[in-house]
């Protein structure tokens, strides 16, 4: 696979799990979808799904990894670190481009969470946080904590990924990313609650920039002093996958 | 494929397709249908098996597109324009079948729908607009807004379809169609909030149609100012779709 | 296949469809139940997995028909009738195995059923009616609405399963079972709010005459009046498939 | 393979299925999580794919297993008991670990289980027991309906994994896990509601030795009196699947 290929690759792939992803989150979240308040098995099944589309979107140009743990934990594996930083630029910058495409989708729904708030009458919804719909927020702030989850949640997710290659026939009937992509709900499902689940370095950072920058009304903070966990968890726990398959298969 | 046997595959796949997704908007909607209230991911996922469904069911005959943004994506990939017009016919055919179909279904519910607004006790759902079992209705009233959550999320259906036949494997394994259908769900369930998600001219317009000629007692407005966007929408992604394949891959 | 294979490979398949299906239609509606209350997407997804449980359990001694409607479809369409009432007789026998095998997995569920109602104090459930556990029961009582909704959906049914073996590598990469439970899940979700959906004559009555003779306390009807349509709507949708699939295919 | 694969196939896969299902009940039960009083249908599907992440990463190196009750249905099916006592070991030492990781991941939860207690209002949570995330507890305490629940249980989970084995196709396409992933769903929604499927000796004798032994604050009872039912009924489900097996097939 040439470097472009895996940039555009990359790019697209990202992009839409994103769009994906923060896609769900908005349409659970937001007044004025159909969706709204749906719960949490419409959240880990939205992503799950995103997942299945953006990986096999990419699968023929870069391999589909839209994530630079799954990025590192194959480069420790392999000991093949040369294009490594081809596909975790790319990721970045489809994780960026997803998120803007969320919010052109959701694109009504964010100017009404401000026309809203601009009634006198108080509702306990009134300023709409929407942070949570970009990036991951933890319902308990505890560093030590956090880090461990994101840790073992994304060895839950790499470590099988790294094996799912061994299985017989797994890769050549195509099910491959539909296995992978049932993973993701799982982790979601089970492994989701601490944290919100990051377990992708780029699926909280890039969007967390974009949302730095986009002009939502009345949008919230971007938290930035959280921002380091969701980026070193999932690396930490890309690379101790890798470890570990090394030593175990 | 002979031009009849495209005809009557894209009939019976969008009829079954159509049935099974006005169906469930009808099984949540209706007064009377064991699966009133049940959520969106029942939504989603009635959507979803509908294509799994009628494409499978259509696959031998025409491929089963059983969506006009889908032939599109794919005439604008393969410049193949010259059976366009078969498919698009069948699909509307296919469409308006499967409308009454299931009216036809939920007759009796249909029926109850109004003999419920015959008592005089007013209770809040008395005379319940039925155009939602059929069509797509944005929860914000914004053309600019609905066109480009309608462009965006046909993107994201035909740019993976188009992706998904390169993957080593999964067009020989069968697996093809589930995938897809599964990738509906996900549309559904992540960009489906601000209009309902269309993303299929045929499957918005051809209900429609169905909808206002309908005996069906108070079934409120078939709202055909809103009409043209489900169509222009995912026929503009469709053909976009298409351009990012053969430019990316 | 041999006659005793068929016959034993149709008891088995259909026992473990009953005891997935009457279970978890239980496992909603009894009190004490964990999964108590917990809506439509749950029935559905019981009762489809039901059909991945029992089919692929039946398939290498039967085919896994589990339904005398797609064994009416199948002799519809391939000519040969003659092992029919073997599968019919395997089917009645399975599903009357498996509705027995519910009540043992529920029994001290259905006995606190019973223990519930002895108290004096008035409670909404007290005399909760099991018949849903074990058949259907339409939500609006109306003979020819009724029966065309089955007929409908078990068309839905039959005419895939049909068409869906015509569909290059699916049955050879074994995914064939899978694509029908989802098709299952389906029909359920999206056809099943009027009449519960039997869509399979076996199903229905088997339970029925279980329903009949098992001594829960405080049971409540077995609805004879009933009987009829969930056995005459599903024969005559799965004959009628199997014409459509001789005319269309 | 050898015995040392067999071993740390084991664990690993176990591990993860255990950090899975345990989780998904840490998920749903604990305060602080995104995902508490998500529903029935979130337990079953975190368990279902909890069993997809470990058995596909198990695969290559034991088969996965991953339950002592599969070991017993394989040797009796197969007559081969030599190899049952290093399955049977690294099944309880990945269980046990599993459940020390699903601590680890919902650790700032368990601890706030605690603190909350410690203010003085009285809410209806305050001792929130935490048994029930760990291990299986009856809805209604019966030794001899609870033990057949989980016989027939085991054997619906049992049975099918043996005469999967036999359908043309589904080995050799790599999906016969994500099929007995799905039939683990499938066991949860319709046959969970009296005792909480353990159906795994491994999976509730493991956590509950490791429940009695964490520093959870209030955690509450281990319940020893229970134990051995979910250990027995699965031993004898999973023994009398393998003759049905031998019987039948």
């Amino acid at each position: 696979m040439s470097n472009g290929d895996i940039f555009v690759g990359e790019i697209i792939g990202t992009a839409i799990l994103i769009l994906f992803g923060a896609g769900v989150c908005a349409a659970v979240t937001l007044r004025y979808s159909k969706a709204r308040a749906s719960g949490w098995i419409v959240i880990a099944f939205g992503w799950g799904f995103g997942v299945l589309a953006g990986a096999y979107t990419a699968a023929p140009l870069s391999g589909g990894h839209l994530n630079p743990a799954v990025t590192f934990g194959i480069a420790v594996d392999t000991g093949e670190w040369s294009k490594v930083w081809v596909y975790v630029l790319g990721q970045m910058v489809g994780a960026m481009l997803g998120a803007v495409l969320c919010y052109l989708t959701y694109f009504a729904q964010f100017q009404a969470n401000v026309r809203e708030t601009g009634t006198t009458e108080g509702t306990a919804e009134e300023p709409l946080p929407t942070l949570g719909i970009f990036s991951t927020i933890p319902e308990i702030r505890n560093r030590v904590a956090n880090l461990v989850t994101e840790i073992i949640a994304t060895v839950a997710l790499v470590l099988p990924i790294l094996a799912f290659g061994l299985t017989t026939g797994l890769g050549e009937s195509g099910t491959l990313v539909l296995i992978v992509s049932l993973l993701v709900v799982g982790i979601g499902l089970s492994l989701g609650g601490p944290t919100g689940y990051a377990i992708n370095p780029a699926r909280d950072l890039g969007p967390r920039i974009v949302h730095t920058f986009l002009p939502i009304p009345n949008k919230g903070t971007s938290d930035w002093k959280y921002a380091w966990i969701p980026v070193v968890g999932p690396l930490i726990g890309g690379t101790l996958a890798g470890l570990i398959y090394n030593a175990a298969f």
